[in-house]
């Protein structure tokens, strides 16, 4: 048996892979099989993580692991479905246990916390790379697309944004802070918690959805092109953190909350009627804009001026990863 | 927009990606959607192929793609699944459009010849590698996995084997061969055709299957240990293609049956009942040997004598490649 087999086995027996609703067949066959209640409809989402393209080569692979497996899930958020399982193709230039056992644990603990199972993958020699393949279950017809927004629509974010961008310099080593800074915008970098709760309480409320990955410019962008409305994003209300107001200043924490990416925050649009009632709900809900007819995203800046920002394409580590 | 954002379309627009039977939402949202008729399960499955590791860095895209695909919709084929759709996670170190035109053609040419859509995916940059995961339906409980094998059962194969792995020393050009030779082995490498079809019509029939990708020997090894039986091979009985024969005489293609990988035919278990009327229908259909009682796979050499062969665990184009 090679050692890339002995991989394959370590994962097989790591919790994540363990009982599951919704999984017939787990590891071990030429295929998994997932089941879907009557009625409902079966999300997909694919992400790669390309070693110093996406991250350094040498991050530490439990952060690395919770880290991929948490974006991952955020595209299952962004359409308001429940995680069923999800596949991990690992590509890596050799197996070394302690690299290893600190991988496992760290996508055991992800998968855990969002209730999502290793259902299958594949493990090759070659440089390091994770592609990632995600499955969840959505009512039919009530997953949260990018298409629905329309014209009066309230732009709403699902929390604080920047704070991944904000942690980049800390992550690469380009910058120091205190601890009281440092940690909670590195916890959000590394532990992208999926607002899969929020996802599912915006199913038959919000009208279009997704969550921010190239920055709120970029990703306000695709929910107007694919809805045909514009968006208009008011700067004074972008909801920002003390830890990054306190490392950037306001002008640096707006430019990280408007083209930074790496948030994994929701971004959606919801009817007005709604807003109370989530809000009630204690739903974590920032109105931050609203839908218009025209195209494209505009911008009201601090001195109440409309501006049209060049979305500037956040390159996450390295350039043009995407 | 960055150049990979450009790929990603040119996939989206390729015929493969459009329309498709239990796709409700294709490529360009969070997720792609997939519905499965009530009582159907999903099979799912995943592949990866890194460059020098899997493929030479200089291989025809064209081929490629088209071999890639192939050899993943072939884990759908081994659980009598009928193929929905695939994502594809590409990592390639620059966008050369040449290269990308044939790599779509390939990729559209198989996905054609076994009806299954493009619905998704990720486009990197980063050495050379592409993570393929295939998405099949098969009714409740009817899926053919490894582990039903029971005693008395015929042990079958789908068709001549060993022709990948003879044509391997053609393509790396370690070896010359007549046109008349050639052909044949370098299209059963370069196109494997996923039995789908035999594979649907063991549902119900067939008591364990698989893909043969490691090599008969490795392969049936999985089938002995899931099922719990020791599975018995007559070399005598292996069907060896006219061109392999040709190519390496009869010692050297029956090494390539039992020890080489990338056949991408179906081995199965039947129970005896079952075989004329599969025959009649057409299938092709070849017995091997039988199921017994025991563990392992054992081997009848062509002296009639009963030999427990080392399954040389294939190592596909590299070294421990997996």
């Amino acid at each position: 048996m090679g050692e890339f087999e002995l991989i394959r086995q370590y994962f097989a027996a790591a919790s994540c892979a363990q009982a599951g609703e919704g999984v017939a067949l787990g590891i071990g066959d030429d295929c998994a099989l997932l089941e879907l209640p009557a009625g409902e409809q079966l999300a997909v989402s694919t992400d790669t993580l390309v070693a110093e393209v996406h991250f350094p080569e040498s991050a530490d692979p439990f952060l690395l692991a919770q880290r991929g497996l948490g974006v991952s899930v955020s595209d299952l958020a962004a359409m308001g479905a429940t995680p069923i399982g999800f596949t991990l193709a690992l590509t890596l230039p050799r197996a070394e246990p302690t690299w290893l056992q600190a991988f496992a644990c760290g996508l055991d603990r992800m998968a855990q916390a969002c209730a999502v199972r290793l259902i299958g993958g594949d493990t090759s020699r070659g440089p390091l790379s994770l592609t990632l393949t995600v499955f969840g279950r959505v009512p039919c017809g009530r997953a949260l697309t990018r298409s629905g927004a329309r014209v009066g629509d309230l732009l709403c974010v699902g929390g604080e944004l920047g704070d991944g961008a904000g942690a980049l310099p800390l992550v690469l080593g380009q910058r120091q802070a205190p601890a009281a800074i440092a940690e909670p915008l590195l916890a959000r970098y590394w532990s992208p918690q999926p607002q899969l709760a929020l996802g599912q309480a915006l199913r038959g409320k919000a009208t279009a959805a997704l969550d921010i990955s190239d920055g709120l410019l970029a990703d306000c962008g695709h929910i107007a092109a694919a809805s045909g409305v514009a968006l208009l994003i008011e700067q004074a209300r972008l909801p920002l953190s003390t830890a990054l107001l306190a490392l950037l200043g306001t002008s640096g924490a707006c430019d990280c909350a408007l083209s930074g990416g790496d948030d994994y925050l929701l971004a959606f649009t919801l009817p007005p009627e709604h807003l109370a009632d989530l809000q009630a709900q204690g739903w974590p809900i920032h109105v931050i804009g609203r839908a218009e007819a025209g195209a494209g995203v505009q911008l009201l800046d601090q001195r109440g001026q409309r501006i049209t920002p060049q979305a500037r394409g956040y390159q996450h580590f390295g350039s043009d990863g995407d």
